[in-house]
């Protein structure tokens, strides 16, 4: 959430930095702006509220500048208007900020120095500049020094991009568990929340650390730790390719990603096995999982419901007893660990802020851990002990659909590695049932107008919906909830079927939509009869059900798998709701309101 | 859910019929409906749709019977209709039976056995009544062999009364996994789903086992097992009080039982604590504890919320690593345990089927576990290795409120307990922190009257609401989520308060109701934050805190505890507005639409 982009030296900057907010657009797009110095040392700020389209119509890309700092927001102190779009100003205009992340003593720091000073906006960031102005005019602090003392008050989570008009030639930046990169180009120098904002400019990037303090040039990067000590760092090359972002004859990148699942599957399968067709993983990482006594997989929003799917594999698969933990709670409520733990952290980004501030405590208790995660060089990537890659390309999309089953197939590949390293009978060919569930992913994808049509019948009115299962069938239906809830704003529910007798049940009307889902042969029995209970009452049910357990009147039937891979193609039905629910109300389903793809606050 | 009444002597029939349903109607409230055959042998049958009222206003009470059963009805087949209401009778007319729980092979049974016989209903029962009857038609077997023979081809749960009309000095009762006892009277016997149902008659019962043929007359009680070997079994004495069921003044069961909440806590204490003021538990529970590695917590619908809400305490003060699992999932999809587990089964009633099921899955594994229950010998308590009592007095409403606290509360004590035995550093004394909650309850139970208003101006109009905290107060949001959604039909969700943004804030819009929990010191800082991020999207907020962590804006303010038990009273604040909405939306708080208490069928 936030989407930064600095940039100083030759080039176009208003160009660069609208085409750097464009591709960042996912992290926020509440408001945007950009601010820039021409060549006369004249500040220039525009500000909108709502899409990145929206600034650029208002932009002057005449002017010659030669430094400049861009944003887009997504609300979290002060609601989405122009006012509180960044950059953020001081009173006497001189110093200019942009700010991800939240500030938590920002009201401390109004009282404590700020008495005077009328602010703006609503937001914790003008504070921050505020704070700069203050340092230098009331103490005589140079630039930087005056910086380097607000970030010292400063508590909470930030990437900070700064210029000082008065001196276009330096651009500042500093982060604290925000995502920041420096990018080095020819005659350029950028500053960038993602690699993806400046790909196109360059892919040469040096990673910042907490607590740094930045000095760019046009020609020149310095890196300072806390006491002023000079750090030298080397550069990596990213490897992202700009043509993937495109979405060619989508109309949106949902459904372009929803298409490609079935070859990650694939790829997947090729990327982890060697020449002998079996899956190999790094021994480093093996030998850490083989050596503790239970996973504890640390997850938000639809990897979290990634790790329950995955959970079941791991544990009959590989043996493992394995926890599934919502990043957020996890970091302030450890439970009590096993004596060996081993931690996987599932993020498409690699950059949520919840799950890195539980990897900064896992790394803080000395426990080994493994990120996976769709960006390799992201921050949990960097910061976790090792790494496996999703391969699913660049997902933009706001809401998560090939991530997702990546990340249970990876989940999958790993343990049947582990399982194998241990000699346990495998029961099945792992790759061979990943194979299986891309083939009944592409079959369910072909029946994508009678999903559609059922969708425009049943869908279009309603204000709540739920999805019940049991099982690995309830684990997809949190995650299908999830999915229809966020791009189209329909109140959808998952529970466990038995469970909606417990209370729940009082929310059925009638005509109230009920999507069971059935793929367990133990419990599709159970379902049945809790599909009864809730029809009883005038429940609106839908019925979708793998070919073994289906019956004549299912709605939707998925090719028989293995069942701890049935999430995979099961889960491709609801991804169809979900967007089908959303163009036919006509929402933005690539950008749902209020929320923001990779988020980087906690 | 369903309740069963049956009577065979001397008395009123059709009172004790009634009366016995109207003390059962927690169990479910669809449609009711009795059956007797007069002193001539004629058979009367009176249905309903809709409360025992309804049924008891149709009732002629002036017929001089010998034997009747009665039935109040939780729809599990077919909508809540009279055509579908118990007791159901057989095509010739001469077999009457009222039922609860489910059929899983009706379909199968109609198929085989009843190609030509035209049903009346959609129930699942009409099929066993015909089944019976096409067994003494076609097969010439008496009455017993016919039903006997019955109970052997169906599947499923169940608890029937079963009647002859041509045999009216006979009662015939049997059961699988749904509860039903004997209760014997002077010059009559009658069976019912909970003793409570007759305890105005007798307080004298005897238990049923799963697969026992019983045959009752006015004075005498057969219990057959499969092979007809005839049991002797003791009968127990009941231990209620028919007052305790009496709400007086109260306009309802559900404020009544709120308002007992400090009482029963201290009652806790008193029950649990020997003549040294030390927790003294059974030391053959402690033993088991002591020696298992981790704790399983099963329990469904509010128990399930109180487990999160102990699983701390168990965690932190008796240093038990404690998973908190769904009945109905755990019973179908057991995770890899650990060698020595133990189970922890929390259940109001003891009857809980989905429960049950668990317990005997884990029976079946031969690990060591104890119930917590309101109900002495109900069927959990019974067929666990341990039990404790919640001392609670009867909880009629079926929002349960005081089983809540209660359980927390004996979790609690079981993890002082053990702490003690392991000789653990308390940090704080247990009974007396039970006391301050007690006493923190009792100050916010005495700001009804601005909690009511506060409901009365913010919850009247709005389809949705959302319960947000972290750790602790995350647990208790849950809680506090079902309660207002049981009740007041609004569609609430909880969450923990930094999953919000990773897909749900979308459904934040202008007004939507956000009430957030602080009593947690760690997070109170972060949730903040999250409240303006949700504030920002236009959400109308309410903040429920503790004193030290309160704000001058916050709505109600519950007085300082020890965070561990801080859910004890944070959890009063909702469960009054939870019970002012329903109250202010003209519902009916104790009897909530499609719900029953006691959740006997899975």
């Amino acid at each position: 959430m936030c989407g930064i982009v600095g940039f100083i030296g030759e080039g176009n900057v208003q160009e660069v930095l609208i085409g750097g907010l464009e591709k960042l657009e996912y992290r926020g797009y509440d408001s945007a702006g950009i601010f820039v110095v021409d060549i006369e040392a004249n500040g220039h700020l525009f500000k909108e509220e709502g899409r990145i389209a929206k600034l650029k119509s208002e932009v002057d890309f005449d002017l010659q500048s030669v430094v400049g700092i861009g944003h887009t927001r997504w609300a979290t102190h002060g609601p989405a208007a122009t006012y509180n779009a960044h950059p953020h100003r001081s009173a006497n205009q001189r110093f200019v900020l942009v700010h991800n992340g939240v500030i938590e003593n920002y009201k401390e720091i109004k009282e404590e120095y700020l008495q005077g000073v009328e602010l703006s906006s609503d937001t914790d960031t003008e504070v921050a500049v505020a704070l700069i102005e203050y340092f230098v005019e009331a103490e005589e602090l140079s630039t930087k020094e005056a910086f380097k003392k607000a970030l010292s008050v400063i508590k909470g989570s930030y990437a900070f991009g700064l210029v000082d008009q008065l001196d276009p030639n330096v651009l500042y930046a500093a982060k604290n568990k925000s995502p920041l990169l420096i990018g080095k180009g020819d005659g350029f120098n950028v500053i960038v929340s993602d690699a993806m904002a400046a790909i196109e400019h360059t892919n040469e990037y040096i990673e910042i650390k907490d607590n740094e303090m930045i000095t760019i040039t046009q020609d020149n990067v310095i890196i300072e730790d806390v006491d002023g000590n000079v750090i030298e760092r080397e550069s990596y090359i990213a490897e992202l390719d700009a043509n993937d972002l495109e979405k060619g004859a989508y109309p949106f990148y949902m459904i372009k990603e929803i298409d490609e699942q079935p070859a990650v599957l694939r790829r997947l399968v090729q990327e982890y096995q060697n020449d002998q067709h079996e899956f190999e993983i790094d021994s480093d990482l093996t030998d850490d999982l083989l050596n503790s006594e239970r996973v504890y997989v640390i997850a938000a929003g639809t990897s979290y419901n990634a790790g329950w799917a995955s959970k079941a594999i791991m544990e009959k698969v590989a043996k493992i007893p394995t926890e599934v933990h919502l990043a957020s709670e996890f970091a302030y409520d450890i439970p009590l660990l096993s004596e060996k733990p081993f931690f996987i952290f599932l993020t498409q980004s690699g950059e949520t802020a919840d799950s890195r501030q539980a990897l900064v405590k896992v790394n803080e208790l000395g426990h080994p851990s493994l990120t996976i995660t769709n960006v390799k060089g992201s921050t949990l990537s960097r910061e976790a002990s090792h790494t496996l890659l999703l391969h699913a390309g660049p997902e933009i999309a706001v809401a998560s659909t090939k991530a997702y089953t990546a990340q249970i197939t990876v989940m999958a590949i790993l343990a049947d590695a582990l399982r194998a390293l241990k000699s346990e009978e495998a029961g099945f060919d792992m790759a061979k049932e990943i194979g299986l569930a891309a083939s009944a992913m592409e079959s369910i994808l072909s029946e994508r107008d009678d999903i559609k049509t059922w969708v425009d019948s049943n869908l279009m009115e309603t204000r709540n919906a739920f999805y019940i299962g049991r099982t690995a069938d309830y684990y997809v239906a949190m995650e299908a909830a999830l999915k229809l809830k966020e791009i189209s704003y329909i109140q959808t529910e998952a529970f466990a079927s038995g469970e909606l007798k417990h209370g729940t049940i009082a929310l059925i009307e009638e005509g109230t939509p009920v999507i069971a889902l059935i793929s367990g042969e133990l419990t599709s029995a159970h379902t049945r009869g809790n599909i009864e209970e809730v029809k009883a009452r005038g429940a609106n049910t839908m019925v979708i059900s793998t070919h073994a357990l289906s019956r004549e009147d299912d709605q939707f039937i998925v090719s028989n798998l293995n069942e701890l891979l049935a999430p995979l193609a099961m889960v491709v039905v609801t991804q169809m709701i979900a967007y089908y629910t959303a163009l036919g109300r006509g929402l933005d389903v690539d950008k749902p309101r209020n929320l923001a793809k990779s988020v980087t606050v906690e």
